[in-house]
């Protein structure tokens, strides 16, 4: 055990006090874990367009005050009550996608989204309807259940996974969202080899996108942006083609190009942009008779995704997926396996870093175009 | 050879001149099969929805003068050049779905949704781009490729499968359409055993998805309609709840009442309706993780479908089906089998019969809600 177990940590984090606020580093008070909870030393956590949306005030879901990030690497200090998947000195990645093993969805065999913390997670608390945060007695929400913006945070049990300790966590931490995500929502879809793919969005889900689809033997792979300087990165990611719908003659749309250039619409198409316009583009992209398209992106609340239903009745399929899918407990080693075996890109992703004291700069990086992701040094 | 074989035939069809006419019972005069072509002697045609919106003008790609129909039983009365699938006596299907076995979609193993007559049948013209329909000179347009209306018509020779003789044509000319579509949807999903299903709409459709999913072992399966007259039915089918929206508590939704009595929602969902909020709330309707929902009512031209993407990011997949993406070559002699084996229903879909010369007053009976399919007798 390490002598700070048990007892009440006072450690610095970004808070965001309210919407569309910029993160404060505070002094924050980081309460033991209680049974079935588990407290990190986070030493790197990547940022997500998943923060900047909460901080922004624009996720009418959004509570505030509150620790944000969720792609974090860190160390298991100490663990609650009744803690048995994790240990204190395990590298690990927190999961805002839980993995209980117990509930119905775990035990359905067809989806990740286990439902164990969600309700509680949801409203910012740990599953007893507290929070493990305090400045000066004041509580402050968790964030995706995870908070990885906090040198020390406490997480469920089921939402945390050990991986190999060979893994720079520095690295490895961008497997708790983005790279993940991208990976799953490909690699878990039968008949990716050989067939034709469009991605729509080039950050970096759009990029994991790529690379899976690269990897997993597609022979086709058109990257779509509006950013003419993402054609470098897409195709060192494994895109054979790059379409910027901006600089198409006037009134063509993308969909309507994207059909034209590959006789008749693509296999399998990706939105990676949350927009709900490119979300129909993609679908109307794909191939009549069997094409899939894959909501990935997160679209802002109240907005819909439209189509006419023939879209649907001439045999297009219209899903979606978080957190690609993937049982983090189960499958997250593996790929840090992957990754340390050279079959899974992560490296490439990091352009930029960033000191705790500058996250805010790194909100800013993720803006630029320049960035794929912006990993903070926590330490 | 039959006597007629070769020789232009003149007999009775039902003609629509222009859209939202009744159809006028006329002499026709039916020219000979051309290469790839057959001649069939239409017995018995059912009625459908799509025949009427077609007719009611609706359909902005309805072409008139024109002989309606795509649910007929017939026999063969002649062949053109080339034609090897069907012969002189053999009793068949017109097939508005093509299949011939040859086209990109054909080879797929993907669709049933063959490209090799598609453009000339949405022309209203066999595949050379003229009818051989004509009334004094003045040519009629075909529909759907089949044109069942007429005691005499030409169809493509990959339009139309061969079926068992013992059959009654009287009852499998159904499986031309409603039956066949309904089965395909639910037959070609895995899953369906010890699953949950809501059907929306209780016509032969949605009956036919009711039977389907009871014989293939579904564990609950909720009809859905505004109708309360249609409970009966449904039960009689294998529905095991029936709910109608419009009995529900003022501002109740009917997706938010079925994942309340479904705990968390269906396995499975059809429309059967082609309303575009139905389709809406059968996707909602489904359970978060792994609900399916399949659209196989056709919309109003300019009709879209929308919901929240966050349907589709939890886990929910909106698909739809076509003819139930049923090859009918390949498959229909099979199910017209299970028909004389009583393992499909089909008798009990035939609740009202007229003759040729009553079309109009079957076009009638359809809107009556206590009909589910009208069976013309073309002789």
């Amino acid at each position: 055990m390490s002598d700070t177990a048990g007892k009440t940590i006072t450690c610095k984090a970004a808070v965001c006090w309210g919407a569309g606020e910029p993160l404060k580093v505070e002094d924050v008070e980081v309460a033991p874990p209680r049974a079935h909870e588990v407290r990190i030393r986070i030493l790197w956590t990547g940022i997500c367009h998943t923060d900047e949306y909460t901080r922004s005030g624009k996720d009418p879901e959004g509570l505030f005050p509150v620790i944000l990030g969720h792609e974090g690497g860190g160390v298991v200090e100490s663990v609650g009550e009744g803690v048995i998947s994790v240990a204190v000195g395990d590298h690990v990645i927190p999961l805002y996608t839980a993995e209980c093993r117990e509930c119905k969805f775990c035990k359905s065999g067809k989806t990740n989204l286990c439902g164990s913390v969600r309700a509680t997670q949801g409203q910012g608390l740990m599953t007893d309807k507290t929070s493990r945060f305090s400045i000066n007695g004041t509580p402050i929400h968790h964030f995706m259940g995870t908070s990885t913006f906090s040198q020390y945070t406490v997480v469920a049990d089921v939402s945390v996974v050990a991986v190999d300790k060979k893994a720079p966590l520095e690295k490895v931490c961008l497997l708790g969202c983005g790279i993940t995500t991208a990976w799953g929502a490909v690699a878990k879809q039968q008949g990716i080899k050989g067939s034709s793919v469009a991605v729509f969005g080039v950050g970096a889900i759009g990029l994991g996108v790529i690379s899976t689809a690269s990897v997993n033997g597609a022979s086709r792979i058109i990257a779509v942006d509006v950013n003419p300087r993402k054609e470098k990165w897409a195709k060192d990611f494994g895109a054979t083609d790059f379409v910027n719908p901006t600089a198409l003659p006037e009134g063509k749309k993308i969909q309507d190009h994207l059909v034209e250039i590959t006789d008749g619409g693509l296999d399998f198409t990706f939105d990676c942009t949350g927009n709900t316009q490119v979300m129909r583009a993609a679908l109307e992209a794909c191939h009549k008779g069997w094409g899939v398209s894959t909501v990935i992106g997160v679209a802002a609340a109240g907005q819909e995704i439209s189509t006419r239903p023939f879209q649907l009745v001439t045999g297009r399929v219209w899903r979606g997926s978080a957190f690609g899918g993937v049982k983090g407990r189960t499958e997250i080693p593996g790929l840090v396996e992957d990754y340390l075996n050279g079959k899974l890109r992560v490296d490439e992703y990091v352009t930029h870093h960033r000191k705790l004291t500058d996250i805010n700069e790194g909100f800013h990086d993720m803006h630029g175009g320049e960035c794929i992701r912006c990993v903070v040094d926590m330490a």
